[in-house]
């Protein structure tokens, strides 16, 4: 039994007693003491491999920053290594693929058998945590949404606009669909094995949903997002579609419970699109940046906004690097000591 | 007198006969004969530079496209350093300045005073192309948002998340709105001296409004597009502001003549938040990757959904590279061909 299960029963729609918080890139970034362990690990992905280095850096923010939630420390693309496709991180630079998927025959290369297996040093850290943690929050797992994942392999690498994994929406229709049922097959075993090993919710990113129309939305993502959510059922599931404010009333069509938003869309608006969903979200991290009074008068306004019930504190994106600490204690605890009127 | 004046008289809200259509980047990236004219010139900035080079380029998608309009060949960083801040293009990795705004200092170091002479390699291939022109077709002017070059001016270089920027305008606002209000004067005079030089239309883009919430759009950004569009009143001028949706109600309350909409509005929402302006836009640029049968099909659902005026047909975003000048021309013939019922 959770001590404090204030996300989990705001993710379900049931009554909370105050606002759960728990931050997006909380685990990784702005803690001093995550450098820290970084360093030891020697690079990003030494420690997203190495179970009790990921453990450590998971479990900081709760102790340190007091957040309502841990999330697992991982990354979005140890799914494309998994089926077949490794990367390096490089620092300043972000992800590369030395492989990519352009033909029928680098799709064919890739397989989602041994995907699990592969993912071992994933749940062996969630098992660690969750014993680490010993019911004090949720532990939070997480997955990529198949088409940023797609991103990725097709492009192999970041992009402003992902124009050759566009391209192939348009001119390979058929294997983009199927390169994202692959994908998709590998992310629900994935995200199962993740709840097995303890996992209390999980949450899907599609950071590059906001390159698509509705339309594309609609014929590329929707479906996968939908067979996600009718495969992972047996924890709480939040989607968050990035950048794709055109999507929220698409999304609030699935069996999801909780839908992520960014600090483009107002919290009025997000509740008429999306009314019997629970809301993630969604200061503008740039207010972090503000004096600490500026904090708590955002903060603040914010959770007017959204009401009392069926919402989870978020920042809209990832803290940035160089965010002091102390700012987004405040944030957090902004949240955890407001009382609605 | 222009021959085909259909793009300034649907901008004005004046009835056309048919539906006018530009492409923004039509003037660079897709031609093979701009390639040759780059490949000449020796670089990009240089390009830009020789207002022969430029003229030559501008005209290339009029004579080979048949566009409704030409719109000068020159880039929005050309403003900061006219102000003082210069700056190189690397291949594949944008534009790197030197330079950056970061102090009270480095703000005061800039000069509004000698930014129309600094220019006039832009108003001279302005004029050139207007000789070349003759009247067949409107030349659009255009200049950056003041918050997009603030965002350059700031960083230094692209960025995805601009957090450089945004922690200026929370942690300096002050220092924020002279730097804004630096930019937003040499941007009129450089309109201004556009105009004089033959400009038909002037277009203002803001490509980084979309990283800002609606609170800071409307503090940091608003103001400023309103100061330059009652300060330019002699030609129509369009505002685009990319990725921001949230800002179309705001934009429609400045004395603008035409907002330009990314492809993820969808006409009949924008029409909604902008009722007494017209439209620019909006076809999702990967539809050019499609099939022929497609872009027409695609093009044709666009028309009907703005309806026959008070729409400039445009896409949404820059055509990319690696397009075929063959599909965008099928765009634009769509467009040209279409009979509303």
């Amino acid at each position: 039994m959770l001590k404090n299960d204030l996300l989990i029963r705001a993710a379900k729609g049931q009554h909370v007693e105050r606002t759960p918080v728990w931050v997006m890139r909380q685990a990784g970034r702005v803690l001093p003491e995550y450098r820290a362990t970084r360093a030891r690990a020697g690079s990003f992905i030494k420690l997203v491999k190495t179970p009790e280095l990921a453990c450590e850096v998971t479990l900081q923010p709760v102790d340190i920053l007091g957040v309502d939630a841990a999330i697992i420390f991982s990354d979005i693309l140890v799914i494309p290594e998994a089926l077949g496709l490794p990367y390096t991180m490089d620092e300043g630079r972000g992800p590369h693929f030395e492989k990519t998927i352009r033909s029928e025959t680098d799709l064919n290369s890739l397989s989602v058998d041994r995907v699990v297996d592969h993912l071992n040093y994933v749940t062996d850290a969630i098992r660690l945590t969750k014993e680490e943690l010993n019911d004090r929050v949720p532990l939070i797992g997480f997955a990529g949404a198949p088409w940023t994942i797609f991103c990725y392999m097709v492009e192999g690498k970041g992009s402003k606009e992902f124009s050759l994994a566009r391209r192939m929406l348009k001119e390979q229709p058929e294997m983009a669909h199927r390169l994202l049922s692959v994908i998709t097959d590998a992310t629900i075993v994935y995200l199962q094995a993740q709840i097995e090993a303890g996992a209390n919710l999980v949450q899907v990113f599609d950071s590059w949903a906001g390159v698509l129309s509705r339309e594309l939305y609609q014929t590329f993502c929707i479906p996968y997002l939908k067979k996600i959510t009718e495969s992972v059922n047996t924890v709480p599931v939040t989607l968050f579609s990035k950048g794709a404010w055109f999507s929220i009333e698409d999304l609030a069509s699935l069996p999801c419970d909780t839908i992520g938003l960014d600090w483009q869309v107002h919290p009025t608006l997000a509740r008429e699109w999306a009314p019997n969903k629970t809301l993630q979200g969604n200061l503008d991290p740039a207010v972090l940046y503000g004096s600490y009074d500026e904090i708590r008068h955002s903060t603040q306004e914010m959770l007017k906004a959204f009401g009392a019930q069926r919402h989870i504190a978020n920042l809209g994106h990832g803290v940035y690097p160089d965010m002091d600490p102390g700012k987004l204690k405040c944030f957090i605890e902004t949240v955890q000591e407001y009382q609605y009127k």
